[in-house]
C-alpha cells in the first residue's frame, strides 16, 4: 500500500510542477502578463523556497525535486511578468 | 529540531496556499483573465486533488488543510477564467 500512496504523491508533485509550463509558454509567446498577479507569484516563490528547505531537512527527494523545478518555472513567470507588465 | 522543521513546512504551506488570494482578488475585481493559462490551473487543480488524497492517506493535517484551501481558491480562478476569458 505504501507504494500506491507514493505513486499518488509523485503524480501530485508532477502535476502541480508541470502545470507552470503552459503558463510560461503562454506568457512567453503572447508577451502578455497583465492579468497575472505578481503578488501571487512572489508569495508562491517564497513558499516554494521554504518547501525546498523543508524537503532538504526531511530528506524527501520528491519535495526537493518538485520544488526546485517549480521554483525555476515560477521565477521565469516573475521575469516575464516584470518584462511584459 | 523537529519543531523548527515543521514550522518551516507550515510557513511554506501557508505561503503557497495564501498566494492564490491576490490572484483571485485581481481576476475578480479587474474581470480579466486573458493572460492566465487555463491548462495550468486545470493541471494544478488535479495535482492539488491528488495531494489531498495523499495527505489523507499519510494522515498529514498540514497537507490536507493546505490543499483543501488551495483547491477551493484554484477552482475560483478557473471559474473566473471561464467567465472572463
Amino acid at each position: 500500500m505504501v507504494d500506491k500512496i507514493e505513486i499518488i504523491g509523485l503524480a501530485a508533485a508532477f502535476l502541480t510542477t508541470a502545470s507552470f509550463v503552459p503558463q510560461v509558454y503562454k506568457a512567453w509567446t503572447q508577451k502578455a502578463t497583465k492579468d497575472i498577479s505578481l503578488t501571487m507569484y512572489l508569495s508562491f516563490f517564497v513558499g516554494v523556497a521554504l518547501w525546498l528547505v523543508y524537503g532538504i531537512f526531511i530528506e524527501s527527494l520528491s519535495i526537493i525535486l518538485a520544488n526546485s523545478i517549480t521554483g525555476l518555472l515560477v521565477l521565469i513567470v516573475i521575469a516575464l511578468k516584470l518584462k511584459y507588465k
